[in-house]
């Protein structure tokens, strides 16, 4: 019943190392089906190299685990909050990659410097402040989830037409339609991430991209005539 | 007809993953044939794994496209009109390399700070400003093209000298002889952008290379008596 | 009789190169036997493909060679002192790698900055200060051993809770209850020191992690219900 | 006749894009038979993948070639100077590696701010200053080999202790007994350029190391009861 997702989080969760975004298990990747009202997320603390289809663990958009023998990544709660509301969504990344991570730990958003950034969103990529005492000490990676959907909230941004975030002192998240389309997502974060880091240094005034740039470049991928691709 | 071209500027995309100047499908080569007055360019977004030669697109210097069942690159239009004016080249890259494009996003010239610089141009590698909105609103990777040659007839620069530019806010344009030639200047641009930029943070007051140094490493490449070769 | 621990840091030490931690042999790590009172050690310059756990030399907590042809490593005489010190621990990793010796030539202690960080240790990763001459003209890697538990001692920490260190001016020591655990700790090292090393470059005034996040992250993976696992 | 040579320069070549030292042919080996009065160095302009042992071309010291069809390699005469004013050396490095060509770029001396760097030599690493206009126009590779001898000269260095040297605004040269070691102080000394390079970006007011440590482990690894080895 479950096998499709189990083998779409299996590969999209292989493509993490192979990408560069993961050291050791510091990441995982989730799979949802829509229908089933469940997704398919790596287990908890298992190696990539020992990771297979079968192990993957089914649990549903309250968190609750559906089918499997291992205990579900310790993110999991994260992952479920986020597809329980953010109804367009059919999979989610979280890794601790470099760049993405350092911008995070700075508690800063990344500003949009170039085509490359606004080639996937419009928007500063947004750094969800740190949650308060009180949240940390409840049911905490749950809240994580309430946390980045209350920073969307508080910047007016729409979680399809950015797929991206940072958790404050802690590492990003990304989202897509699928799967693969949210490891893409974490690729990019990735990219942008480390040039806009270098950006700031070769030039500490750098300007953020014009606004008629910033709108031609998202238009021509995600607009009514969107023609591109490299 | 055109298979030499197609063959060309396959070889030539493949190795842009193959020396880390692009993630996912963020750049692209074409080949020209200045005989037939067609160039052959990387289909849109095809991964460079699925790449075959047969799938290359060619199209004319108006940028129309006379053969090829997929869509062209969406930076199509700036090769047509490089090669419709710089009449010498025979091959363009596009990519989105790491330190060319922070370079490209701070919209600063990558200033000669040595010998490495020297040995393939005498000038500071140029970046060209942000159009206008105007120019933006209109047919941008068309523009795209004007832009550069506008830069170099401001800075009085050749291209046939200077085969490598950034475009303001986004990233690097190289060419050359052949398709190969310009990958060559990419992976040499991404090179020297890394070195200018360690060199700025090792000493923020180190000098422009001399002049007689500028002269001397240039002429032994590509002087009357040239004797270059590590 | 001492096969075992031969092998485990013939493995061990083997894992250095495949992630990125040594250039040449600039590293080494030593496998204890606690029942026997010895451990297993890498020989002094032997490069890594000419390893094997023959190999290995034994030597014994006060840093005699009980068994093997070879020379033991240079280091060896710290990792004895702290075997002999530090009863619970089974594994000792030394290496150069690029941020953590970056760090410890800066003299400066880690600051936690975010969940990676915490996920591990709750301290910031201290620098013990160079020695002083009398030590260094003594018997140099022996004292090294106890700088680095004097500076533990001075700080207040556990050696079962914080199992790294830098020596100031040196290189970063690893530890943990086996080898392979040991190994494991010089990466997260690696990882955690171009982080904050970033971190502090994107924003100079990033706040050091909340005790709220602190305590969380490193109770849900040390504490009594511990759950963590990505 | 000169079959040992050109094995041993054609090996310690292939070493160079192995170690990630050199971009397409940014980069040379010479070997040297004192015996004989030659050495044998990398032609110019091949890509290291179409090298081959026979391809080498031997040269005298004065710098005349001997043997060979294909042109040696630009930097000729700066090995052939070498060799016959350094006489206990039997291999030559050149290289535009990232870190170390950073530093010759910026022209500042490398300092010695940790045990790695101490490994290896006592002093700074030294930037030979760029050439004077005179010296640029004449024959410019031949005189950067007594730039080069001037600088160790003017800071009293020995070319036997201290085997590596930036060319102010241009790239780095090392030596040593053979090729193979000359091959191994360039990667040490990419190594030490990069870290010096992070420590002051983490702590711009780092200490050089003391000179009790400086003499500790250069005295271990060179002095006459050395017993240095990882």
């Amino acid at each position: 019943m479950y096998k499709q997702i189990k083998q779409e989080a299996f590969e999209a969760n292989m493509q993490l190392p192979k990408l560069g975004l993961v050291l050791f298990t510091f990441g995982n990747v989730s799979a949802a089906d829509r229908n089933l009202g469940v997704f398919a997320i790596k287990p908890s603390g298992v190696p990539y190299e020992e990771l297979t289809p079968e192990k993957m663990v089914i649990v549903d958009f309250d968190g609750k685990t559906v089918e499997g023998n291992l205990r579900p990544s310790s993110d999991t709660q994260t992952h479920a909050v986020l597809y329980k509301h953010w109804e367009k969504i059919g999979g989610i990344v979280h890794t601790h990659s470099t760049y993405a991570t350092s911008w995070a730990q700075s508690q800063r958003d990344i500003p949009i410097y170039g085509t490359t950034h606004a080639d996937h969103t419009t928007a500063d990529i947004p750094c969800a402040p740190p949650m308060n005492d009180e949240m940390i000490k409840g049911d905490y990676e749950y809240e994580t989830g309430f946390q980045i959907m209350n920073c969307f909230k508080e910047k007016d941004l729409d979680y399809k037409e950015v797929e991206m975030v940072l958790v404050g002192n802690h590492a990003p998240f990304t989202w897509g339609k699928d799967a693969a389309k949210a490891v893409y997502n974490s690729a990019v974060l990735e990219a942008v991430a480390q040039m806009a880091y270098l950006t700031e240094i070769v030039n500490p005034s750098s300007p953020r991209l014009k606004d008629a740039l910033i709108k031609k470049h998202y238009e021509r991928k995600h607009g009514a005539n969107s023609y591109y691709g490299q």
